[in-house]
């Protein structure tokens, strides 16, 4: 069987399967492993808090094309990217690791350029890099390796959604792919909103301190918007075991979606993916101190529900209940 | 100017180079940094001891073909490169994350051999594999990142090399590139020894524990060899400022390779990689600590001198001085 006949999640869960029957069974060594394989980052116990280490990759015409990134916006989103899953614990960064592989045709000022980027956004969230490696290779890929901390010892995960909770959205969502829309469909619009969708798509900015907070705030469940607005609540259901209810009305739509991409904006917000915006679950009276607290964008979108045949439906503004059409990015599977 | 043109240890240099200067200057972070960018792997500093941090990657048709290396041989080297990277800093590794990209033909049964090989070499030196990423892309590489820690608060380095230290090198070299000598000649050979040579070449046993005893002595400059032993010590050389004498009669030569590569075998021993074994130096009193310690063979090969114009010469039978010829393996370089 192929692997794309079994998809990215069910390769996944195959690994999972194969290291928990064979890896160290019943070694103590698991005992310091509070969060291993299926969360956005795997979570360590030692002497001082708890350990986070994530990694993450891009890779040259899968996740990126030079004809439209700069070596400088690709060095911030590697590390951007990975920034996002530190975010959707509630972690501090700290120390990146970045494994290269270039193709010949690299040029010195590509590296100076690439590095510039990954050491903006490192020094923008304090993060150090430590180590790496780099090796000769027909195409350009970026794998990054991202340690950091959780002082609390306590993290935000995937898997503690509760019925009743509601669904907290940072941001907007859909400008991502958007900006991607454009460059491949080579459209026009203002310079002020090329600029947006550019930066939207090539740099984004993780939620770092967002994610932080929650956890400060004791909020449990979140996950970062990487594969898309449904598809990344539908891991966090699946999860928890749990459901949930968008409402269509209460999405954030963001104004200039609205006006330049009219037919396709609610397909773009609901599964567009690379937002790299949080979405949060919590009670009621956590959900309105942590809106409040937030100092960004903050939209409450649905409800999580008991368990369901479907993991996540979509209420019109009739009222209606409808299943999302699509439902967002699987590396194995064609859309 | 190409990458090419200014090779790896350049372009190494020159990542160092700028994030010494523009990631986090002056930022408290670097003091926990013990070791950082050149050596085998990243030293930190936390509150129960030192933890190692080390990144590696196998790129197909680069690091391996898969037309000779099975899926399980690969899953092992991939976690194998990287535990040596820690045995050569006396480290005990503790836990792997795994970034595979992987083509669009990959059989899930090609996934289970793979972590079959890596489970396998995970479990024998006690390392949890504890997160990841997959993605699709062209072609098959494995990023492994190897966490571990050094409960000393002291790890060998490449750096502590002393004019009058006696040079030691762990079992023997040349083995692994007799192996792709033998694949990419179509050698033949009797079935033990291929079945030794392609062992030293897909599945090399990292010194983890010879590692970890030579930190455990006092000794503090160790280095695998994974470019070539000439290579590897002249990083060692470079490191500590200071030069080296390898003496030709002492270099150890596995039998099969004076028989079987009888005109080559003197460069296979000085330029071959990819044999993970450990090179240390130490002075003459804990040299011959260390020889009587190390449970696998042990030999001398050498000693450091201050330093000379070439990092490394060659002492023939008849007491001439040579230069070596072949410098090792860089992956900007043609050889």
């Amino acid at each position: 069987m192929l692997v794309s006949e079994l998809g990215e999640f069910g390769v996944i869960a195959h690994i999972n399967e194969l290291i928990k029957r064979e890896n160290l069974p019943a070694n103590p060594i698991w005992n310091n492993i509070v969060i291993g394989i299926g969360d956005d980052t795997a979570v360590l116990k030692n002497a001082k808090g708890w350990q986070l280490a994530t990694t993450d990759c891009l890779v040259q015409n899968v996740h990126f094309h030079l004809e439209i990134t700069s070596w400088e916006e690709l060095g911030w989103k590697a590390i951007a990217v990975n920034l996002s899953d530190i975010a959707a614990m509630g972690g501090i960064p700290l120390y990146a690791l970045v494994s290269l592989t270039l193709p010949f045709t690299t040029t010195v000022a590509n590296i100076t350029e690439l590095y510039g980027g990954m050491i903006h956004i490192a020094n923008e969230f304090g993060v150090a890099i430590i180590g790496g490696n780099i090796a000769a290779a027909p195409s350009l890929t970026l794998h990054i390796t991202l340690l950091g901390t959780s002082p609390h010892k306590k993290t935000l995960t995937r898997s503690a959604a509760k019925p009743g909770d509601l669904i907290g959205l940072t941001g907007y969502t859909g400008l991502s792919a958007a900006g991607l829309a454009m460059f491949d469909g080579k459209l026009s619009f203002e310079p002020s909103t090329i600029q947006m969708l550019r930066q939207a798509h090539l740099k984004p900015m993780p939620r770092v301190k967002e994610g932080q907070l929650l956890n400060d705030l004791g909020i449990t469940t979140a996950i970062d918007i990487s594969d898309g607005l449904i598809a990344d609540l539908t891991h966090v259901c699946q999860a928890s075991k749990v459901s949930a209810v968008i409402k269509e009305t209460a999405l954030p739509v963001h104004p200039v979606l609205k006006k330049e991409f009219a037919k396709t904006y609610m397909d773009l917000i609901l599964s567009g993916g690379e937002d790299y915006e949080l979405l949060f679950t919590a009670s009621s009276a956590l959900m309105t101190r942590a809106v409040q607290a937030l100092k960004c964008k903050t939209t409450v979108i649905g409800e999580i529900t008991a368990q369901q045949s479907d993991p996540v439906t979509i209420m019109t503004d009739e009222g209606k209940m409808k299943r999302p059409i699509n439902s967002g990015w699987d590396h194995f599977k064609s859309k």
